[in-house]
């Protein structure tokens, strides 16, 4: 059997730099889904690129942002597809940037921008791992490899569900690598088995036609105060969530999944010490401790991503406002169901006499997990340890989510995810980044998994 | 003796375009304190115009912005004090006005801009009150006039108070016209006998280095959360403020202030609806109805004037947000004290465990009554039934607060107010106007509020 991953290395360490050069390409373009900023514009250029990697590309409208399909052929009847996204998160606050974040820079070794890590780094990766794997193959891949682009993911994905069902022939396949991957700090692959779910939600009230002077704060009912008691209902700094219901379908951890959690626990017993520096936190949530703070991603949360109301500026200004808005996240556990929970959220809030305060629900997805006896999870664990010297570490669930389970579900494959990541890329805030380092060893890595996959 | 009531409402009449004139100027000239915009050149601008209207003027620093001190000599040795600001509330949202707030532009019989209501529109129609007065007396005031035209009033005046202490002998008068006045929906004057004090602070927590991706929120502290259960524990739906002590030192209405209420009520018993109208306000705060909708102004506040976290803009960012911020006002009652409540507050937020929570006192004023048998009150309210043709409204308290209480406690006078307001000029909001009407009116009440003084 043909061993390539020399043949890829020297491949990658040759062309690295086009595939850098993309990614600043595809950086540079800006697309802000939730501000429908670029989203055309870079939908394109994702076709561009699939189209200059001598792949077949399609671009199929859906609600919001196109899907672009992209099909590169293989010798055997194996199908890997991969999945990525080319919308990013907002960049605000802008002031905290240390390059305007749609220009790509290079510094320290690293690739800073929006984007560079979350996905579009992952992408242009995978890109090179097909071109790479091809040309150790004289040409052909020995899979066909289909990538899915799509453009709402930061929106929660309202409607890959929708596009997954209607495209099943299309998008057949035997599995599906996720949109990216991390290295620990041990410098080994993490893989997580499992996703959470979630529901995102604006709450927003009015109580006044227009904003009015404090001086009849007595009489007039404050916007900011309405929310602040709708909010705060829904969660004490306990951190327990007190909608009725909403820990009613919970799953708990199975024994593997607690043996998992204590394995990586004691691969790392600085973690806690280690987030506490990142982030410069005196204490976790909940005043979560030692494993606990693994274990607790079997937690679902309510998240206020933010909030508004009246006066933000300098100095001060005495007004009652006339209007407050709250965004919050749900993360959900296998076994809740993101519509449930929006329903019980409704009529909890109905039921304390919120009903002035309205809701609306931005997107959601569904929790999801992969059987760790899976036949992918193996390549990619054999093939990590291979590249990167040491055994992953298998995480039963991540704090995150993804629109995975539209793909595991309606399509029956295993899900699993590899790529460029590590512990501090920083994806949704600023200064976001990639190591070029881990570019390169995320790349062979992907050329390796489609490697062992045409084979089995 | 002398009835100049004609001679002003003639020279009113005939130079009432170069009073609207310079309102449109001084307003065309931001000045807003608490953004530091525009402020040197507005009071170099107040100093000018007390100097084209024949008076003495003198600017005096302070800590913060400038006093502009304008004198005007008169026959008699009284003198009257009349007090103006020459600083504005910040203009945001900037998307609710209809013409941009700092060009002032005349519409439907009313002048629109931020300040032309308060204060600037008011302390034009004084200088167009001393000049009419000056003419029918053939180029000489009956009495001095002193004009305070100070820059912090919007950022709650902190230095005023220290100022008048400085200055008593440069100040010395027996009496004070405020900076402003309104007449109400039956077309007479309310003559406040009494200001609530304020206390301004701003809370802020910091739980993260930096915004921090939502799939940890099960264990990286939320600072949007963290400031919600702080400020939270400040008041509840009942409208009740739960510091502890915040309500010891309350001066409750006397059966005179309560007389006053009830004939005040009496006149207008449709204020509840027209309230509701001018707000579109569902129900009132607290669920206040009937008479206590104007006794309760004797109930203190704490009103949010604005709060912020997180992310803002539109569609969702999956952050756990790093910083919270909240303004809020405490309108204080006789009786209470806004140093004592800022200690309080302190130590009440630090009792539940909320030391993280930063606090700065923003700025305070303390309340303020005017003994309702006090000549200058008997003064400005024959004057305004001669010019209104009818009894002005007597309010024994209300809601808003002015440093009026630095000048009463310091100098020993009576403070009563007069001007060109009416129920809906929104001063703080978009859309601040005044109407022309008004503005002639309150000027030939603030001469005749002159005349009537210089002969008392």
């Amino acid at each position: 059997m043909k061993d390539n991953t020399h043949a890829v290395k020297i491949f990658i360490d040759t062309h690295l730099e086009r595939y850098l050069d993309e990614v600043c390409e595809l950086c540079a373009q800006p697309s802000v889904s939730a501000q429908n900023w670029g989203m055309t514009e870079c939908g394109q250029l994702v076709e561009d690129l699939i189209r200059r990697h001598g792949g077949g590309a399609e671009t199929y409208d859906t609600p919001r942002n196109p899907v672009v399909v992209g099909r590169f052929a293989g010798h055997s009847d194996r199908t890997l597809l991969l999945y990525n996204h080319y919308d990013v998160q907002p960049v605000e606050p802008l002031e905290l940037w240390t390059n305007p974040p749609f220009e790509p820079t290079r510094r320290d070794g690293k690739i800073f921008g929006r984007g560079t890590k979350d996905d579009k780094g992952e992408w242009i990766a995978r890109l090179a791992a097909i071109d790479a794997l091809r040309a150790a193959y004289g040409g052909t891949l020995p899979c066909s490899v289909i990538c899915v682009v799509e453009g709402d993911e930061e929106m929660s994905s309202p409607h890959i569900r929708e596009f997954v069902r209607q495209h099943q022939a299309l998008l057949g396949c035997e599995g599906a690598i996720w949109e990216g991957g991390d290295i620990g700090r041990d410098g080994y692959p993490i893989v997580p088995l499992g996703v959470r779910g979630i529901l995102e939600v604006e709450l927003s009230v009015r109580t006044l036609s227009h904003d009015a002077h404090s001086g009849n704060a007595h009489i007039l009912p404050n916007a900011a105060w309405r929310l602040l008691w709708a909010v705060s209902a829904l969660k004490g700094p306990d951190e327990t969530v007190r909608i009725p219901g909403f820990y009613e379908r919970v799953q708990t951890p199975s024994e593997q999944d607690l043996a998992y959690f204590t394995s990586l626990w004691e691969a790392n017993p600085a973690l806690a010490a280690q987030l506490k520096n990142l982030y410069d936190v005196r204490s976790f949530a909940g005043g979560r401790t030692g494993e606990d703070l693994l274990r607790s991603v079997f937690s679902p949360t309510c998240n206020i991503q933010g909030i508004g109301s009246g006066y933000q500026g300098s100095g001060s200004k005495t007004i009652v406002p006339s209007v407050a808005t709250a965004k919050i996240d749900f993360r959900l556990v296998p076994g809740q169901d993101p519509e449930d929970i929006a329903e019980k959220l409704r009529s909890y809030l109905d039921r304390l006499g919120f009903r002035d305060v309205d809701m609306t629900v931005m997107g959601w997805m569904g929790p999801a997990r992969t059987d760790p006896a899976d036949p992918l999870v193996r390549i990619v664990t054999d093939t990590a340890a291979a590249i990167y010297g040491g055994s992953p570490a298998l995480v039963p669930l991540i704090g995150g989510s993804s629109p995975g389970y539209a793909f595991a579900d309606t399509l029956g494959i295993p899900v699993v995810t590899a790529g460029i990541g590590y512990w501090d890329n920083r994806p949704h805030a600023p200064n976001e980044h990639f190591r070029i380092e881990d570019f390169i060893q995320g790349t062979r890595h992907l050329a390796a998994i489609l490697d062992a996959f045409s084979r089995s």
